[in-house]
């Protein structure tokens, strides 16, 4: 749990609403979870109490906003073949399938969750072994799931059929198996060698550490996130064999070749747009600064503003270097334009510190269609791209100029580009998928 | 919910542990439960939400000791027929075949508690309505149990069909129908007439407040548990035709007949002897009066006295009025012994100040076998009565004497002694039990 | 501070609202303090910490309604003389020129307590030793404190020169010295000895237990708070010479003299009125009954009840037991009548559960005053003595009589009568008293 | 009290440990004060509750690594004129002989807190108004403080006369006053002017927002404080006329000069060595890049690492972009080294992977004396620059090279030197320090 305790930290960007950790001492599952950051829910007598040797761990995002006690992770529960304990990182898109059938089978359910559903059909499937049910269980599942499943006979981390959401393991130079969603979690354990789990595959460890890989569902067509790269993803985190950053700064030299700007400073959005304006800055020639200095604490704070407050928007979040900019030119790169808010006070800050020209340049494609698969991106009338060209988002946000990198771009830079599922780009999604939502009848 | 509130204050005496509420607003369950005593479980933004005109609630009494958020009632959950929340009274003897039969088909379970295996049962029960799935699902069940279910349709109320523990209904001045385990409950919320619910039957209620009584199960030889007149209830109920109160007090008028004794004072051990007491002073003679001074503040603390605390026991709880007992020879009431941990040092407490007999009375006879229908009584070898006669007991607790009530008077006092399970006191339990407890995998 | 743990049990009915312990290690002093019961604000973890052989503790009655964590006692600081822990119980009547002195001086204050205002004397008071700066400070109060100060060289309880609240101390078989507001505390720590402090006394206690015993300021005109016998003081505990049951048993017998009814049953409204009840039924030779069953948890709540059952009013707390009133003439004995908010739902209460006569006796005389000496009574408009004669009284609350006790014969009880103040029912007060309540600019 | 939350957030690198807020409403001071962060001890209702159009607020930085809630700011007392709130920044030098004349006078102190001197010395201070009792308070205090006071007659602030610490004003679009430690606030709120406090001023503002300016105790030799500039201040305020941003990049740059390196690219210790980089990179013509990725989360955790994650040490909060700096020889920029921690990990970091050359450069002189005046900078032993020259310090962290920046050049940048306090560098204080801690003699 203690190992655990610390990749989580590394896996906090990836959700920031709940985390929970179990663990299995040879004959009981012990389990700590709760709203709120890593850093606030574990506390050191929580992680004593959390003995054995195997354990699992979450940290969750909302898609939904609301944050509900009963959808905090990994789910637990005894069924016929001992206990169980899950987490998972996806969406499953016929959720209200899974639910009917669970419910003709005469489960009740307690949460909308889908990891409930998840952890229900686990509970039911059939199969001699863990991996048998997991393999059973999966092919009822569609949608993008990258999961791990403490039982009484070691650890197992599977990925969709798809391949959708990243899934890795590694080895510390202690012998610890780490099984997490990114390479960064573990490099910080200290794993120095790092596997992709393959799309379908369940990889099982017992409790020896011996590593077992099952073919499982077996792989799809290839649909990988390619928001991964664009944004989800940390950029010290390697998968399908690149490294985050790297592909990051392709994507800047790319933008810097498709869409050039006479400037003379090249600034990023902080936290998530600093590779590609390295890329972006050495591709052009033009110097790399910084600008923009990020809050960050404020954080998501539930507190009103203040009329006056509430017109600066994103700009409480933002203050500029001003003598950075004052009199320059000044191309700023994002990672990409979703919704829409920040672009607009963004320019407008480096305006008044006295930019005299502002060319905003974004590092990925419009987003013109929902992500069914697990990130938030909203719906088709709160994506930007679907009421404004580029012509008239630049207008609108005020900036001299504003363009997209092409999806054939990222397509280049990532290679084979078929592999990816960018249907937020593309709205080529590689399932049927349709806009629904669990609800509870319940609140608690 | 309000109503719901108080009536579970006058029910907190049947369960100390924790309590909830559910209620139903038409569309969605809203439920608050938490470890507490009502007092502390609600505040009033919690009743506010709990919005609807249907609710149950429930106070627990906790047969293991172990407190976990978990087993905290009411239950709820999805089915296949809409959100269900259930709270129940009792013990089900074959809880580990339900289970059994719960994995058997799929079903995986969170807790130990054997509410879960109950709404899990009417989540798969069979049957066109709410009654149909109820009464099949009661049929699976052996035990005691005293249950309210909160649905879509109305709330429905049932008891086993042995009519183990109460059960009754009653309607208030401006219409409200109040389920309760006592009638002080219904007494308290204002309802002028009290019906016990038979044994295997099902009560409805509907949102306009109609009943229908559904023959359920049927009843089964009758086993209404005697020692709700002991002790548990609560002595301004009325069960089964009789009130408690004058119950006790001809319990204690046969006492005072069976095990007369040359004295100057009749005292009760507040407060369940009181009632007790009162009717052997009458019927004796002897002055009743008031010894004991019970610290009513220091209930179960879960800080380590000091050594010399220790020693004196229970005595911290019990102060003595020397005055009082000063020189007198004393009678003292107590409604049971069970394990037998006050009666020694409440007459080290008598002696001390003066008493110069003293006079043990006990209002029923001697426990000789574990409860397993819901009344934590411990096991053989905890049961005082298994390891000393009335004379080693007068003898080890100093008194000058001790007698118990024989079981022929308690049925002469309550009538119709075959309708009532007596097995702690007599091993004839009304279907075969054996001692088994569930346990959950988990420890949060 | 484990051993005043269990102390501040036995006095939790002087107080429910806040509790605290300060304990000295012989080189810090260690504190737990908070809102709310003695179970629920220490842990095992606190006890365990608030190590050290002297320990002080209080738990706290609001006069005011209001309850604020500054407020909280022991208060606590570090002055020239070194750190100092204070507990009092009592009201300080010229706070507001205290106040202002404290301010002259150029103190800063934080709260509305008089307590503080106690301390912040004490951190300035002078003088050579404890004793005498503690005898200073206590000249300049007027008003009812019996207080206990832990320090560097010890604990001192003193008393003011009135002997308005009680303050006792005792040994323990095994040689710890207990001070305490009543002798139930030192019984339940298991001391064999009690011995009042005298008015106007300071009554110190090293290390080693050590008692010295130094007159302080002396006394003025006794003027101990007869209310304490009425109802405020535990039944088993004893104050200047007298066991607290005994004198309210004689005041019941006093009441059946001199307010005799002809009435089948004597009943006590619970707990308080028991021992008049007794003494009344005694006297009588009215047989002495039960009827009122008290709901104990129901306390405190905050809960706005529905319009039903506010109707209901005190009657939420009581069930009366139907067959013991039932066609029955009952007398009704009650400790006092201050607000008058209770007896008419209690006569309601019995006249419906079919008592054929309802007679109300007071066992004490008619509260005409505030206590401005830490009683909280209420203003003079809230005393319903001020609006209506006992008669009135009668009539208005549905009894077929109503009858006190004479201030006359309650002096013939205690004996003594000049040494008591009564001025609740007299109106005279022991020293010029007015009304005004210290207030704090802040709120947290 | 909405706007100081909100300024709040963008000073909260100034201090993580608790916060609060107190607001005058013009009867009573509202507060709310707590333990955590910003964005975790406010809630709507709070902000709500703090009503008035005066607030003050304060986020602490602990000196002592012990958090206590009675250290927790705004301070507050009634006093003889009136309540006063109290948040100061700095620290005290002569805080012990200011605690005895408090002792002396007969105040007694609740915390080890210079703030509660403050405040006490301020409620005793002579003076017809706050401006004289502020001024005349000041001159007894020797050290570091900036400070705000929230009176009846409005807010106060003040700097101490050697102008240690920052602390300005401004005014919203809206008209609201601002006052602030650093003018990153007064930027986040929407200020368009910035103004310092000078040294010794009082500047107060009523409630119409009228701003007045008293020479206070005038200036004393100006030492403001240099490591504002180093390391504490945020790049985006200004401080004695300066952009700390530009004097950071102007260090780099000066650093680039006196300490080059034959490498090919230069990389920031993130967050606050980035201006100082790009100055670097700038100045020598090395590409500038990242190549650390902070883990922000993980903050001040509890929670013990295993062995073998201890052995990582500070490593567990980076990771590196590995294809970044393969084969690279690599300048890595600190903004100073303390204790020294950091520099060996981050080394061996970049050392495994695969960086050819690591050359350390120090963006300010070595540490060599402890700050008295409220940086928490450790004792002389704690200081590595005591123990290792910079050619050890490189060999033992296994650098190729490491220099630090001059005090000379520092001086060259920030301009009037003699104007700074470098005691930390130097050892001159600008006036006699000695250590030593305040303590209370309680804890809770």
């Amino acid at each position: 749990a203690r190992l655990v305790f610390y990749g989580l930290f590394a896996l906090q960007h990836r959700g920031q609403e709940s985390a929970g950790i179990a663990s299995y001492d040879g004959s009981r599952i012990h389990s700590k979870k709760n709203i709120g950051l890593v850093s606030q829910v574990f506390s050191e007598s929580d992680i004593t109490r959390l003995s054995g040797m195997d354990a699992i761990g979450h940290t969750r995002y909302s898609t939904t906003g609301a944050s509900d006690i009963r959808n905090v992770q990994p789910f637990l529960v005894d069924s016929r073949n001992g206990p169980i304990a899950l987490a998972h990182n996806g969406n499953i898109v016929n959720a209200i399938e899974i639910r009917q059938s669970l419910f003709a089978r005469g489960v009740g359910l307690t949460s909308a969750s889908d990891t409930e559903l998840m952890i229900m059909t686990l509970a039911g499937a059939a199969g001699e072994t863990w991996v048998e049910r997991i393999r059973n269980a999966m092919t009822t599942w569609i949608g993008a799931y990258s999961f791990v499943v403490l039982t009484q006979e070691g650890v197992f981390a599977a990925r969709d059929r798809w391949g959708m959401r990243p899934l890795c393991w590694g080895r510390t130079a202690e012998g610890a198996v780490v099984f997490a969603s990114e390479t960064c979690a573990l490099a910080t354990l200290g794993c120095s060698e790092f596997h992709d789990i393959e799309a379908g595959n369940i990889v099982s460890c017992d409790s020896r550490g011996t590593i077992g890989i099952d073919p499982g569902t077996g792989k799809a067509h290839s649909a990988s996130c390619i928001f991964e790269f664009v944004y989800f993803s940390r950029p010290d985190s390697n998968w399908n064999g690149q490294a985050v950053h790297e592909v990051r700064t392709r994507f800047g030299a790319e933008l810097a070749r498709s869409a050039p700007a006479d400037a003379d400073l090249v600034i990023p959005v902080p936290d998530s747009s600093i590779s590609a304006a390295i890329g972006y800055a050495r591709e052009s020639g033009i110097p790399y600064g910084e600008a923009f200095v990020k809050n960050r604490y404020i954080g998501r704070t539930f507190i009103e503003p203040t009329t006056s407050l509430r017109k600066r928007g994103v700009a409480l979040k933002f203050n500029v270097l001003r003598d950075a900019v004052k009199g320059r030119r000044v191309v700023v790169i994002d990672d990409s334009i979703v919704r829409g808010n920040t672009v607009k006070p963004l320019v407008a800050l480096l305006r008044n510190a006295g930019a005299v020209q502002v060319h905003v340049r974004v590092a990925s494609p419009p987003v013109h269609f929902p992500c069914r698969m697990g990130v938030d991106m909203g719906e088709y009338d709160e994506l930007v791209a679907n009421r404004m060209s580029p012509e008239e988002l630049a207008v609108w946000s005020g900036a001299d100029s504003l363009a997209y990198l092409s999806l054939e771009l990222v397509g280049k830079v990532i290679g084979n580009r078929d592999d990816y599922c960018a249907a937020c780009f593309s709205g080529k999604y590689p399932f049927p998928v349709e806009r629904s939502s669990l609800k509870s009848s319940f609140e608690f």
